[in-house]
């Protein structure tokens, strides 16, 4: 290639950039609206600010800061202060598309809510002390009335502790010694085995395999409390007004079902197991009364619904899974408005591969038609660092038996076809930045492979996947590590994220498009916002 | 989509991961060879049995080792260890195409040819004790023979000695205090100095800008005995012998050349600097004396020979860059068969990007047409983690500049379009594993994009970059982490990719086609000899 002068190398250079870029959805420079221009620019000038006016200073205990850097390390002293995360906590973000239920509400409120119901009861394997705490874990039931009278009165630090008692929870609560923090020592302590910590994340755990274990660990913790059904209940509507509150108007969570003895649902006198056709009443429940509520306060197009994809964990057998999928069709008859979908969830890298359940998976499309309902998979695929290890060839199982989306999809960048399957089909990846980078698939933001897929013009909604345990609550945190790690990706990108988080959700038709025109009033009214007030900030 | 059966699934399947995979050099099942195929799958099954039987268990200081991990961690106890590695040192390489000249002996070697020079001197700018030796560096220097009459007498480790004294290196290595280990203990001092150790690659300074620094400083260390013009000789000989000793055929080094008082070339009386022609009249001495003594022995075509890719520091001015094209330039006339091309180094991070010398280098193809020679730019591009950054938008105009290849291209999997000019105009990526993980543009093998490279058909070299700074020596280890980080590529792969380090090379035709054939010969006696042996170790 030869340039006649200067200025044709420049004109040529500004078209191969725009031809590189051109696939993705922000890409219609010149097609932008003044005030979206506008916008754009303050957040870009703001970002470029924040990275000498806050980043590249040192902070106690993070000796190297930077805009993406690991969230656990930067939220509390570093993100959360910046102006920029304050005005995309204002961003209405449209749909999120994947969350697993039980992990997220915030872990204090969580505790607030043992905190009403007398059947919660609480034990330990010895008597804890300063020594022990940091590794004894908390076991957490609750327990019908007629067993509450042996719970014991002895506290949990008490050396006189007979190790498994149970103890009532606020009496445990109360009865903490004051040497391990009286009742906040209490809650750290119940706190740290529900949620990830830096070092855990980022010194003692740090492989993918190691983080994954402190991962699960969390979830056994907190299950007895979260799907104990009063509170479970509360805990839903918790998720959905906390998810409002950030400018999500529609979620579309995993809830997970498993029958019997793994994590059942607990009823309220803690005699039974809760049937899932019950869950699904509180949820209904609980979302009819945030809407009711909503519209009073003439907010309701700020909340356009919730919907459920129904899951079980891939560890069961693929007999068993049959059982799964007749149940979720046979709730899907009874709440054709709550199921958006089926999917298995767990540690792809550990746990069964698509392929071994592929002939129930293949079962399944002759079963809805019988029964005359329509459940899309929305599969998990690909959350791994693998390269053609079981976790990652998921993939191709996904895509082929039909999946509506991709749950993560970290490791679909390596492969051209299934990428250009994507895009013709139109398959949205859930992309969990905050997830991936805690669960050590990326270090950091900045070795995440989001920009491939956005420059491929693949389909992308930003997910907080399970924000009880990494802190992430909302969609604000994930959409803050995105614009942060980039000089690429600005406010424009972050909207069309938004609108396809809308669009690639299961609402019906016009639902969908009522939900899109109330996400286009929300934005333009936050881009004004942006431009009045960002540049004060400058 | 809708499947008739199962074996119907299966089907679609297998072909859905053979289109995906289509555009890998190693696609081509059924083409194999039956001796091929045999030795893919011997070392297929080795690979898995070593991911049991060594990659399962603890190391001391290892707690979670897997195939692919951090290369410094698990280097010595574990990688040296593996039959897999022990075989894939026979493997001919074919040609080294990414290595800076500096960094490519390991330290030891060079701590030896110290030895046998009087010139050589050392100081520190304080006596060193238990204390300090791990952060007080050691300044390196040749110097004239009057000078080293002032040269102290007094030991490095004397708490009399005189800060900034120079002492002979011979004379410093011998009364090295014992309780800082003696010689052994100057050697390690001055190793530390001049390498990069685990706890600073993945501890203290576990960020790209971080262990830069750390890195750059190895260069400023070793500098001043590597470019003393003897052992620079020296040097280059044992660079091409541990090459070759290696199953390396070719070697295109990058030689910094750099005027005046940033790193000079040293004169063997230690007295003036050397003009770069006679570096260049060393290297072609040493290239053809080693030459001669295979040939003598009958390997003549294990050795095909090296050429030189000109390089200076990326901190120039653009007036400055024209000197150097220009020395270039004339450079390529004395010595056409020695200047492969042209590159600017330094980090891409920090330092200045292509387009800050765009004028320069639009100019340089006038001149190379005005002199009669023809030089093609070898860039660096992309070495890095940022997402429009300066360093990653060198891609572009490395691109529209015609480099023949790109060093490193680390960000290219970002760029659709890039990749489709890489594909259309085969450009090839100089791809440095090893050296990308160490200076933390990825954590560990796992998260290289490399796998997205090849599944897209870009063509790719592996290199060592700089071996003796991250102790990959050879292209071994390189070859060795690829192979373990996969499930994916296999034998054929590595092959495909020595074989492309050949046809990538700057060689004229000829010799490139006398290369290639003699490393099909050697190919096909590796392949026999990982058949025979090879199942031994299963």
């Amino acid at each position: 290639m030869s340039f006649s002068s200067l200025s044709d190398y420049q004109t040529r250079r500004q078209d191969l950039i725009l031809a590189d870029r051109a696939l993705r959805a922000d890409h219609k420079t010149g097609q932008l609206s003044e005030l979206e221009a506008q916008a754009d620019k303050v957040i870009r000038d703001l970002r470029a600010a924040e990275a000498e006016s806050i980043w590249s200073r040192e902070y106690e205990g993070i000796p190297h800061p930077f805009p993406g850097m690991e969230f656990l390390t930067g939220k509390r002293s570093i993100i959360v202060q910046t102006k920029l995360f304050e005005i995309l906590g204002k961003m209405p973000k449209g749909g999120l598309l994947h969350a697993h239920v039980d992990a997220t509400v915030n872990v204090a409120h969580l505790l607030n809510l043992a905190t009403k119901y007398p059947a919660i009861h609480v034990r330990a394997s010895t008597a804890l002390n300063a020594t022990n705490i940091g590794s004894v874990l908390p076991e957490l039931r609750p327990l019908p009335e007629d067993l509450r009278s042996s719970a014991g009165l002895i506290a949990l630090t008490d050396s006189n502790y007979v190790p498994d008692t149970w103890v009532q929870f606020n009496k445990a609560k109360e009865s903490f010694s004051p040497q391990l923090g009286g009742p906040e020592g209490f809650d750290r302590w119940l706190t740290a085995a529900m949620t990830i910590n830096p070092t855990e994340a980022y010194v003692t755990h740090n492989t993918v395999t190691k983080i994954w274990q402190k991962f699960q660990s969390t979830f056994l913790v907190a299950a007895p409390l979260v799907r104990y059904r009063p509170i479970h209940k509360e805990y839903c509507r918790e998720f959905i007004l906390s998810s409002i509150a950030d400018g999500i108007s529609y979620v579309e969570p995993r809830i997970n079902f498993l029958k019997d003895i793994v994590r059942p649902f607990i009823s309220a006198d803690a005699r039974s197991h809760v049937p899932h056709r019950e869950i699904l009443q509180d949820f209904d429940e609980v979302l009819n009364e945030v809407k009711a509520d909503l519209k009073a306060q003439g907010k309701g197009d700020h909340f356009i619904g919730a919907r459920i994809i129904y899951t079980t964990i891939r560890f069961i057998t693929p007999e068993e899974l049959e059982w799964y999928l007749q149940e979720c069709i046979d709730l899907k008859k009874e709440f054709p408005h709550l199921i958006a979908g089926f999917d298995l969830v767990g540690d792809e890298n550990v746990l069964k591969p698509l392929i071994y359940y592929i002939e129930p998976l293949l079962k399944f499309r002759k079963m809805q038609e019988d029964a005359g309902v329509e459940i899309p998979f929305i599969f998990h695929g690909g959350e791994t660092l693998g390269d053609g290890t079981e976790a990652d060839m998921n993939l191709y199982d996904a895509i082929l038996l039909g999946t509506k989306r991709i749950g993560h999809g970290f490791s679909l960048v390596k492969h051209p076809k299934l990428i250009e399957i994507c895009k013709e089909r139109d398959i949205a990846i859930e992309v969990c930045p905050i997830s991936n980078e805690i669960l050590r698939l990326t270090s950091s933001m900045h070795m995440h492979p989001l920009p491939i897929l956005l420059n491929q013009g693949v389909p992308v909604a930003l997910c907080s996947d399970d924000p009880s345990v990494f802190g992430n609550m909302g969609l604000t945190f994930d959409y803050f590590q995105v614009l942060a790690a980039s000089e690429i990706t600005g406010l424009i990108q972050l909207g069309e994220m938004a609108k396809d988080s809308i669009k690639y959700s299961t609402l019906e038709q016009a639902d969908k498009e009522q939900a899109l025109s109330a996400w286009q009033k929300r934005w333009e009214e936050f881009l004004k916002y942006v431009v009045t007030e960002g540049p004060r900030y400058l």
